[in-house]
């Protein structure tokens, strides 16, 4: 990962907000900028060059892992271990502005920041310059996250196959997620959803103790973490003959999954793409069962920017990575959802790892 | 679980503190107080009783979860829809001060929700009442906590059959966490620790794709979750035979491990444990190589309350659950760590699932 390039892009950038120096606290930002993996730390980015704050459990990994940035060593909580160096070093460095990710750094810590720094340093606010350029994914993230959507595409081979009346549905995710392991995955990307019967209307309804009952639908959402990177993907199969009401609702939700992928390109906006699907279930009076966004960003987070959701103004460009994942959930009936990862192209998207999407029946 | 309890416990501790309003927005206390395990919510609790602030895809499982408060679905983020519901109830509640937890709150978060209670409401502070009140467990909470470390433990022994020189280090780990899940665990507490050779000397080494070298140590250090509730574990084993300076490396970590459970008891301070430990390994010139506290309390979370580290002035209580985890590590060369968890007794501890912990070579 070109994390150099990185940081250099972000010392120029932050100059334009007249910001000398900025504090990453959020973890996937600081790994995104110096590759840094370890699960305490503060990266202190300037013009001057970067310096990270990590403590002493993480000594031998960071000095393997980073390379952009001086690694420094100390028992303090990081953000504050920056701020007290910085309020130490005024004399020498004369920094003027300090900004913090509020967003990421807690309130609390906030404060004892801003009191290490003993009014040495003006606070100045930053639009969420990371997370924007994040969005955009270059080439060896978008390498990183087709492998880690074909690593978790193939678990659903084994969720198939292990599927079938009276199985635990944790049996069935145990399955999965050790053939993950076994292939390389770092972890799950999130708990491993898998929900079975009445329990396919819970969301996001982790495997249970649940056995697997005669008939009725399972779905199946899962991620991998591979290098860092996330997949997701959602499929939802039916055992036992499906009714008509149940293949109507599938094909409804393909339908509205299908019809949000179509339209997605650059330029168009997240609230648009989210339409599209939101629009397919309104013709069926399916929309009020539809509780969720069409989809997120992912990448070093299985959720980051942008959302594709109602309201959500952001255009869609080049390279951003998304989630599309409509699902219709009755309550205390049943639910299905079905969910790809795409990347934007120059005119389009592609579906990573495409398959076909009829429905299972098992 | 007694949520009921505990909420009343709260509501009375927190008009001590002249608090109308505490809103609870760290998710491992809003599940200790009312059971809800999404992974968005913010509970807001007050005299006249608790609520619960979520979003559409959790409907249904905070109806099944929650019995102690009322549920409010919205598609805002829970923490600014529940001052947006307090700022709008203003007249009629007469709601006079509000707490927020600073520390699981962001400070960009607690921005706006400032800014959405419109100067209806005064913000106080208050100590980490949810934090203190959670160090002392239950009975119920402590048996949880007994069953999780024993299905943990049990993974060691897979562990023990699968390490052997080149196997990979996440083949084992693999292992592992499959039989957590087939035996039940939610998942793993927290990325399964097993380094091996000169992996050893990272203290947070997880499992890679390394092969299990001829001859060294191998740390193994998991847990898993059973019921919400965290289990932690380290064992360090042999393979090959292991040099003198290995088996007295061995012997000194062991004897820190040991200092450090014998002083256990009601009273004593956190860090007076860390230092049982410390003094032993200072005696052997290998403290600076003992580079981590010597334990952390756990339950709901793999980290929390109290820290058993120096200048921490804690005292420990009866029903208090804490890791006791010294370990040396040589940069470069190898590692060494043995953890067990304790619950703090009316006179001293008890070890759960205590086992022989002699140098096992492979």
């Amino acid at each position: 990962m070109d994390h150099e390039g990185r940081l250099n892009r972000l010392r120029l950038e932050i100059k334009n907000y007249d910001v000398d120096f900025l504090l990453v606290t959020h973890l996937p930002n600081v790994r995104y900028l110096c590759g840094f993996t370890g699960s305490s730390a503060a990266l202190l980015v300037s013009d001057r060059g970067s310096m990270l704050f990590t403590d002493g459990r993480y000594r031998t990994q960071a000095d393997q892992e980073v390379v952009a940035a001086k690694i420094v060593i100390g028992p303090k909580t990081p953000a504050l271990a920056a701020a007290e160096w910085l309020a130490s070093r005024h004399e020498s460095l004369r920094p003027r502005s300090l900004a913090l990710d509020p967003e990421s750094i807690s309130a609390g810590m906030r404060n004892r920041v801003v009191s290490a720094m003993k009014g040495k340093l003006r606070l100045r606010s930053l639009p969420p310059v990371i997370e924007t350029a994040r969005m955009v994914k270059d080439p060896a993230e978008i390498l990183c996250i087709r492998q880690a959507v074909k690593l978790g595409a193939g678990l659903f081979h084994t969720a198939r196959r292990k599927i079938r009346p009276g199985a635990t549905e944790v049996e069935v995710a145990a399955g999965m997620e050790y053939e993950a392991r076994l292939a390389g995955a770092e972890g799950m990307a999130f708990p491993t959803i898998l929900a079975s019967g009445k329990r396919s209307a819970i969301v996001h309804g982790r495997a249970s103790a649940a056995g697997i009952p005669q008939r009725g639908f399972v779905v199946c959402d899962f991620g991998v973490i591979l290098a860092g990177y996330c997949s997701d993907r959602t499929r939802t199969v039916h055992v036992g003959p499906p009714s008509k009401e149940a293949r109507e609702l599938y094909e409804s939700v393909l339908e509205a999954q299908l019809a949000a992928i179509a339209v997605v390109r650059p330029g168009i906006t997240c609230t648009e793409v989210d339409r599209a699907a939101r629009n397919v279930l309104k013709g069926r009076k399916l929309d009020r069962y539809f509780t969720h966004s069409t989809g997120h960003g992912l990448g070093l987070e299985i959720h980051e920017a942008p959302r594709l959701a109602m309201g959500q103004a952001q255009k869609l460009q080049s390279g951003m990575v998304v989630t599309i994942e409509p699902g219709v959930y009755i309550p205390g009936k049943c639910g299905v959802r079905i969910e790809d990862v795409v990347v934007v192209t120059s005119s389009a998207c592609e579906v990573l790892t495409p398959t076909d999407k009829e429905l299972i029946v098992i």
